[in-house]
């Protein structure tokens, strides 16, 4: 069982337009709904690939019903903490005339999560770590939590001899590195702004000198670049597949999960991590899989030992 | 008492961002939402004034529960129809850096409002009407509805010795002037739209000659223009004022029914409705009036009877 946190959930709301124009005033001619977040995205797509998870976020208010609504829709398993500040929107406006994927965005910062909430919702997922495999600790803190938070969880994780992979940036990623994360997984240019170095594998060797046990770095259509205490791969799809960078992030670290309950050896894991990945960039939405494109690229990964 | 009809009503959210891109991610800095919809925002307005206002409108869904909340919140009175589909949202986006008042706006279209949910609306509206001096409706229709829907209205409130404001375009307009609404009130754009004529005094004679007695015709910060039995009006600020359309146009068909429940002379409504509109778009939104701008333009006005 794979375990997902996703601490900043939101309503993901999707509007297609004619054309987007700055100013103007616009008839939104769809309007389609999700249960959106990091976590919740690698949830769907693990339980899309048939392989157990649950998930957990706080929610609140009529959007924390419809994320709740959402995912039992989905027949996605969860145990969802109720707090009292509402849970956030997401609006992605995709126009009909421009590029398919250049979504405009406006991302709500989300409710306060107070430290009794946090010790609650730390609580629920510890209860639930009992049996699982992996824990994921996925996307941004909601405003109120501390940077440590996701440090805790890794903690909590191994206390049960599980697993724990984090994906995010800034400090709360120092912080899990340092706490031992078994995986860390930021893209380019988070590592950059974290670390400080613009080299990828500079930053990924002072996440590893941190703690983290394992570092994985996205770059976007040129595959991902992994230092172990094994050894360094960089591993690579056989043609660029450009389109959701959100839903290419979470497939990787839902296949990273998966590999690691799996017990797979590193270059089983980034075969399978760079497979997701381009399938998610080419689906229309993230949490989802293009099959067509897995099928075209499974067999095609090179994985290089550095 | 003024009954407002809104049948097409909106949960309103507002973002502030720092500035706005089309293909850019933006975070929200603020989010605020109100109960939107044109006939809300005359009974807003009304209300405001300490003038009695009743609000009619068809509600669904979670969102339909968050305008019911707003409205009671704000002390409007008002009568709402529980229906199957979902309210719909707008989102108003407004960057820091830009000129105030230009938002970027996208309009949900709002759900389906079939022939008995509107035949119920219809009913409860007219249980409404015994008593009240003034029906007002505003507004898009819902998809669904039948163009004569606001006509049937006005025939409703007339069986009653009720008067009927009527504020919408197209062949929902046409049918309200041919069932003799007693003023319908266009902007430049719509009446254009509506009567195919550029200039508007040719658009207000062909409404009139359709059956409207009064055609009011808003002309932004230049004041409105009015043709009734008893003659043509133009009515124009001592300056102009732009800024919020939405609540201007709401604002002045607010002071129109308030100046027709008074039995004021048309160039006492033409004041009115000049002022409220000019302090309603200095507002930052729809349904409030600048207190300042108002007592600095209410005696300002100049009516001319041409």
């Amino acid at each position: 069982m794979i375990v997902t946190v996703t601490p900043n959930p939101a309503l993901d709301i999707s509007y297609r337009v004619e054309h987007v124009g700055i100013g103007a005033s616009h008839r939104v001619r769809s309007v389609h709904e999700r249960a959106g977040g990091k976590g919740l995205n690698v949830s769907r797509v693990l339980h899309d690939q048939g392989i157990a998870t649950l998930a957990t976020a706080p929610v609140g208010g009529a959007l924390g019903d419809a994320v709740r609504d959402d995912l039992t829709a989905a027949g996605i398993e969860h145990s969802l903490l109720p707090v009292s500040g509402p849970t956030r929107r997401t609006i992605a406006v995709v126009a009909d005339e421009g590029t398919p994927g250049e979504a405009t965005l406006f991302n709500e910062p989300g409710s306060h999560l107070g430290e009794a909430d946090w010790r609650r919702f730390r609580e629920l997922v510890a209860a639930r770590l009992d049996g699982a495999s992996v824990l994921v600790c996925s996307g941004s803190l909601p405003p109120g939590c501390t940077v440590d938070s996701y440090a805790e969880l890794v903690r909590d994780a191994h206390a049960r001899a599980v697993l724990a992979v984090v994906d995010t940036a800034g400090p709360a990623l120092l912080a899990a590195a340092e706490a031992g994360a078994d995986v860390v997984k930021p893209n380019a240019a988070e590592l950059r702004e974290t670390t400080g170095h613009d080299d990828p594998l500079a930053g990924a060797q002072q996440l590893r000198e941190r703690g983290a046990a394992a570092v994985v770095v996205s770059l976007g259509p040129d595959g991902m670049l992994t230092v172990t205490g094994e050894g360094v791969w960089r591993a690579a799809p056989p043609f660029a597949v450009s389109g959701n960078p959100t839903g290419a992030g979470d497939a990787a670290v839902a296949a990273l999960a998966a590999g690691i309950e799996r017990q797979e050896p590193w270059p089983a894991r980034l075969r399978r991590a760079v497979a997701w990945s381009a399938a998610a960039a080419a689906a229309p939405v993230a949490g989802e899989l293009d099959h067509r494109v897995f099928r075209d690229i499974a067999d095609r990964i090179e994985v290089e030992h550095l």
